[in-house]
């Protein structure tokens, strides 16, 4: 069996998604490995004169560095009049183009600045795709330090079959989001039956300070696979 | 015109919420001028061999601080096998015993930590009783200090004659929560219309990491004036 080559359809989908970006544009600039491939095709264009008067909005420190290496012009968020596109990666996209993001470890800043853009387009290789959500990736969700284990084991009785654990780096510490905060990881073992309560569900909890369902946010999904490129549209 | 002496008023309720308190409870030490009040008579009231086996939860460093002063036996509250009671004050309390807290700075742990209590325990003066949640007290709101401005403006317009600016220090620095996000209080003119469709707008919105809105979560208020105290339970 061979390894399918998710890299090159993850950058397959970056440079189609690349052809959306017109002169002039403030971008919402997403964070992860589909993002950094973005971002790089993005600085290429830049430097090769394709695409002028470029400006990004970044949602992590670590696409910050990236695109600052690169040379793109970035603005903070709240300087930001408009934000005319968002480009980003997800790890799972179900057939009404919900998401879960969040496992580039971004998922708080990544929201806030992709409800700000006029459109969110999602660029995945189709490992990506599910029917329905949790059944590929797990949830992360951004949660206060603070008596952190009682929020995790509060998200462990969330649904039946439901897993939950603190995020933790290889050496068992945990990680720090750019905000301060630790992210825990929920797995659903039939996937999440109801997005949208669960959503409300953490939403309203005290100590949860973010989830990584993403509702009724993307527009579009640039899928790259075996069988080429294909563009989901909302609401078709 | 005198100015009514609150500070006795608030003795009072502390003093009465004190009769509450058993041999061997685990307590949730609010925070606050009223608590600040409460955990003094506590302390004292061990000291005197009144009351033993106590172990309390702080709702912020600063009770911390003070409940170690006086000898108080303090647990973090993800070692806490239960809470039995919490004790707490209030900025505004409606009929219905609905709340506005956070005038403190310290709303996103007492919510945390009362949630986990058997049974919350309010404490105020009369001056904080309103026919309309915002008529007396501005909501205080927890956000994400990342473009903070964007969710202020948000705040602003959540309803109409709602006013929202992020809370700062004299010298114009932003205060810090315990939890390193930064605090807005929004006022509103004619009062919150609608306080539960407000908490869940306030809770679903990224960047917003809790509100002062205190729903559905206190069992009896203690309320001390110049009749006397009163004691409202939920419900009733």
């Amino acid at each position: 069996m061979s390894i399918p080559d998710t890299s090159h359809y993850k950058f397959e989908a970056a440079r189609r998604a690349l052809a959306e970006v017109q002169d002039g544009m403030m971008l919402g600039l997403g964070s992860g490995s589909t993002s950094a491939i973005f971002v790089d095709l993005l600085g290429q264009a830049m430097r090769e004169g394709k695409l002028t008067a470029i400006r990004g909005v970044p949602t992590s420190e670590k696409t910050a560095v990236q695109a600052r290496s690169l040379g793109i012009e970035l603005i903070p968020l709240a300087q930001a009049p408009r934000l005319d596109l968002a480009i980003d990666g997800a790890d799972e996209v179900d057939p009404q183009l919900q998401l879960i993001k969040g496992l580039g470890k971004a998922l708080l800043r990544e929201k806030i600045v992709e409800i700000h853009a006029a459109r969110l387009l999602i660029i995945v290789d189709e490992s990506k795709l599910s029917p329905r959500l949790g059944m590929v990736s797990p949830l992360p969700v951004e949660i206060i330090p603070y008596a952190w284990e009682k929020t995790v084991e509060w998200l462990a009785g969330l649904e039946q079959g439901c897993q939950a654990e603190l995020w933790r780096a290889e050496d068992g510490s945990p990680f720090y989001t750019d905000n301060g905060n630790y992210l825990a990881r929920c797995w659903f073992g039939d996937g999440i039956a109801h997005p949208q309560h669960l959503a409300r569900v953490l939403a309203d909890r005290p100590g949860v300070v973010e989830h990584g369902l993403f509702l009724d946010m993307a527009d579009a999904v640039i899928v790259a696979g075996a069988g080429g490129i294909r563009i989901l549209e909302r609401g078709q």
